[in-house]
């Protein structure tokens, strides 16, 4: 391999998550070899998106208007926030369709061994948002994880003085999951959320 | 997910090998959160590197000049010349360490089903070389599959004029590989090429 710029275009090729030495080395060749269809248009698009994406002041989502797109949607519900972790989480409730409200994204989880404490994420601002006099229902969409369930609790505790309601997702056998293949702590929840029919 | 701009940087991300849909989306967002660091370095890097890196015209390489550094390196042996499918082949060999002589890039291999016919190769440019005075050896190094072999075979027939030895890449059992997870005509060709010790 040769080429000074070819090798810069590689080593960052190499940091994007799901590629590594070997496949970001297979990126830039597929990049070499379609330099009009690819190569061109992503180096545009990666500058573009670069100058006119930007951090919604309102909930944290990343859009190029600011408030972003969701925030400016008058046919969502205003009466309910859910609240994620990161702007994926949004993106993937979106897509689900299941979720017609307003978000707020925390920008991660609280981690004492990372060094991330309650003001490295957006929780002023939505304890600020939860006074307002639409908000009704706060749903706290953080992961299943130790640090997204101590999050959501410190979160709650946050939120105890506004007296609006906080939900968290319900837990349980994920649809398509056969049981083999779950792990205890996901069957003793689901047996502990069963249902009468 | 929102914004036109973001959009295509996803569907653009999405077609590089080893980027499907969701992890284009978790690039996309490992770009807008590493801005400085990753986002405007990379763009900059594909934008330098699309307008720097050529085909080299004397082997087919990919370099920042023409002819390529392996082609301008003096210290090689220009005795000997290593002939690939393609530019990550020649990476791969340089990687390795094993080959100090030159390269020939073909750009494929012969295909009847995609339409690749020896024009869409650099076949010529080959025969050409081999009636260079210096050349004494071409290794044909395309890879063990039904197009590969068939490629070597012509590329072989049309060498045969010009009186240089064509050799090919020994087969056998691969360093570190398993009897037992080895196909028939790997086992084959292993037995065949026995050594004796």
């Amino acid at each position: 391999m040769s080429g000074a710029d070819l090798e810069k275009l590689i080593q960052l090729l190499a940091k994007l998550p799901g590629l590594g030495p070997r496949s970001a080395r297979r990126a830039a060749l597929t990049l070499l070899k379609k330099r009009e269809q690819l190569m061109t248009p992503l180096g545009e698009a990666i500058q573009a998106a670069a100058a006119s994406v930007q951090d919604c002041s309102v909930c944290g989502n990343l859009d190029t208007v600011d408030p972003c797109a969701v925030c400016n949607d008058k046919a969502r519900d205003s009466h309910t926030i859910c609240v994620v972790e990161d702007v994926g989480d949004l993106w993937a409730l979106e897509r689900s369709g299941a979720f017609r409200g307003r978000y707020h994204v925390l920008g991660g989880t609280l981690s004492a061994l990372d060094g991330i404490s309650p003001d490295d994420l957006r929780i002023a601002s939505l304890v600020r948002r939860a006074h307002d006099d639409g908000v009704r229902e706060i749903i706290l969409a953080t992961s299943a994880t130790v640090e997204g369930q101590a999050t959501a609790h410190y979160v709650t505790d946050r939120l105890a003085s506004t007296g609006v309601a906080v939900s968290r997702l319900g837990h349980g056998v994920p649809i398509g999951g056969e049981l083999d293949y779950l792990d205890d702590g996901t069957l003793t929840a689901a047996l502990k959320s069963r249902k009468t029919l």
